[in-house]
């Protein structure tokens, strides 16, 4: 990292990754995120950041995380604008930091940036001014530091505060995913008892990712109970690129079934970040079923977002 | 229909479509929606659905539709969410349905949803949960409720609200037209004295589409004595398909000019869904004269849509 | 222009160009835009246009632009509609005019329109309803007025408004470019005590547009002296059109280094209007160094466009 994202008092002044991030600072957004999930659409909220300019930057396209971060800051009363950056200056050749200096000069307090390459929304952090706040929306292969946030408060909210009594599966395409390792940084500043990653070893990473973890090829040995499975989403490029077969067999090999769910410990809770692939990484009697918490993150990732937005750009 | 859009108390939970709509309810939204044209601009109707969001879902894009909506939601003091699934998760090969639970879990109350297919919003408000409200704004060949709505209000400021003296003309393409089919089940309901429709038998359904209707490919006959000409926007596809002659052909046949315009009753109004193909469907002299409603059409649809909105979404 | 951008009593209906523009309503606009610069924020102004609604309608894209004025339009409490027209129902084959006259029906107030045909927007004023105000956001090669504003607001602040002391050098492709232009006649209007145009012949205008302004290819000589330096953006186009040659050719000749800034007055100032070609016509040192205005143009940029919006649709 190239700039600090926690000041010497403690004081989130960008949130960039959850890599070495401190518990008790994360305690305190998830403390927060379960405050606004418990007071969504009250309209005090809307003095929170009134008279604030909040920026979706993103060099590539997430309509979905866009539209979170956009629910989420004008709830609490923020002015939003969607920079589509991938079909504007700076297709015209335009620096990245260019074009966020001059968002910056027009008087947006706040970035909500996604990028392609690992450390493009640090490195942009480095530059901004004091008063200026960052927020990773993704990038690379690494960060999503958000999506960590709101995976923890769902844990949290199904099995309590204590990670040490959890035993949790990641299941899937760890190497390419941004989720994987930004959950991989939480759980472990959580405590988690227990990390499971599991894949085809062409999609799981050979650095130090996955140091203490449980690591498998072997689907139902990762599922044998646990509490909570976390299923990754299958990007199709996969296959062109020759990592994975066909469809039908990484369903038969990865795909998380009704009947491979009863593996885990009773009442284990399935998630998946979303978009999914339905019929591929997870069926739909359990992504429908009683056991999902995806739709509940959806709504933890407002809330969430919520928390980070009003701890950087609240009075 | 796999959902009621009228609750057993003749509450409206979705806006879905014109066909079978009860005429007490369509009364009330025309009555609403004059009301609200009366009151444009009034900043005290910014409560009407302050702290509530608003999501234009849009498979197929429209701009000039969803700006429609967009500006009456916003002069209503709803939040807006334009979400063009035609660029997104979608496309990652999300469902339609994943795509709606998702944002409704991030707190949308309301959609307003286009899409190519028949029944596909009928379909996704069968999925909505219970305060959730969907609001087509146009879907295959058949339905956009919304249309129906304005073009009756504007008919009713011109002519009254005795629609039984009416004689309308409908005229172009009516088989492909979603605009033909909603206003045909509004006059149906509203009892308009005769329904004139016409067109070359290519576009012409043959279904029981035009029960009730004279028909008939002439249009100097159609336009004998009526009191409102409804004409309709011809695609280009049409010719691209061999369902039409030149554009000079198609002009020469089913043009309204100001001299044709002469046939009709003292008075009779035109309309025209938008947006026009000048010199094809419609002469300048004719869109642009004394018996145009064209641009009070576009005035009403903002009032249309803040009825539609406040009766589904209001306190 | 075919219609008047100021009445008889000297009030402001449109903006469309600083061509022939009254310096009296020029200057106020100057001291306009410094008062809404130095209350950036201040959440009073949120009721100088609330239940507004402006509708940035864009034929060729500029999102930067865009941008700028939705931040302006939305700190003054308007609602902001963004139309890409480059998408919409003009694809449709809809005339630029109709587009115009839906939105205006649907209660639009105000557009802030860009177009890559001279003169479109004052085509376009000329259809507009009395009490709809139309702002030029860049149309074809002559006029940019907001440009023009913010810059000659730029200039202001750092040298005063005596503009007959001022010295400045514009530089770069004069011949395609409407910034150049607008400054141009900004600068004429205020007064300035020498103008001094410079690019490669190829680049330079042959018409009347120079007329009064000292003319050179000899950057060095240009800028000797100037207190004021107005680079220019290179499209990469003209060395498709074969108008220059190799970019480090004119990086070389066109160029604005340290080493070359040297030669203009002490404590002149460099402005540019973005994006820039870092390494091609301005270096990175004198783009970032303390002689440059160039984020402060773009601060400017959005209180200039604040000062328009309210003199045309403030109460």
């Amino acid at each position: 990292m190239t700039v600090a994202q926690v000041d010497a008092q403690g004081r989130l002044r960008h949130f960039l990754t959850l890599e070495g991030f401190p518990r008790t600072v994360l305690v305190r957004l998830l403390d927060l995120a379960q405050h606004f999930d418990e007071r969504r659409g009250d309209p005090a909220l809307r003095h929170t950041l009134a008279g604030r300019t909040v920026c979706t930057l993103f060099f590539e396209p997430s309509t979905r995380t866009r539209s979170s971060f956009q629910i989420a800051a004008q709830s609490l009363g923020a002015d939003v604008l969607n920079f589509d950056a991938s079909t504007s200056s700076t297709s015209k050749g335009e620096t990245a930091r260019d074009t966020l200096k001059t968002l910056e000069a027009m008087g947006v307090h706040g970035f909500i940036v996604r990028h392609k390459d690992d450390g493009a929304v640090a490195a942009l952090a480095a530059e901004a001014r004091p008063g200026t706040a960052l927020i990773n929306a993704g990038d690379g292969r690494i960060a999503h530091p958000t999506q960590g946030v709101l995976d923890m408060l769902t844990l949290r909210q199904a099995k309590g505060a204590d990670f040490s009594r959890l035993k949790v599966a990641i299941v899937g395409d760890v190497k390419h995913s941004r989720v994987a390792r930004t959950d991989l940084h939480a759980l472990r500043t959580l405590g988690a008892g227990e990390i499971r990653v599991c894949g085809p070893a062409s999609l799981l990473p050979t650095d130090a990712t996955l140091e203490g973890c449980t690591v498998t090829d072997d689907f139902d040995a990762a599922l044998e109970g646990v509490d909570a499975v976390m299923m990754l989403r299958l990007q199709r490029e996969r296959m062109e690129e020759g990592l994975v077969g066909s469809l039908a067999d990484y369903h038969r090999d990865y795909g998380l079934s009704a009947a491979r769910l009863k593996r885990a410990a009773p009442g284990a809770v399935v998630l998946h970040p979303g978009p999914m692939n339905r019929g591929v990484e997870i069926d739909d009697d359990v992504a429908d079923g009683p056991q999902s918490l995806i739709l509940r993150q959806v709504a933890n990732g407002v809330a969430a977002r919520m928390a980070v937005l009003e701890v950087l750009l609240g009075a």
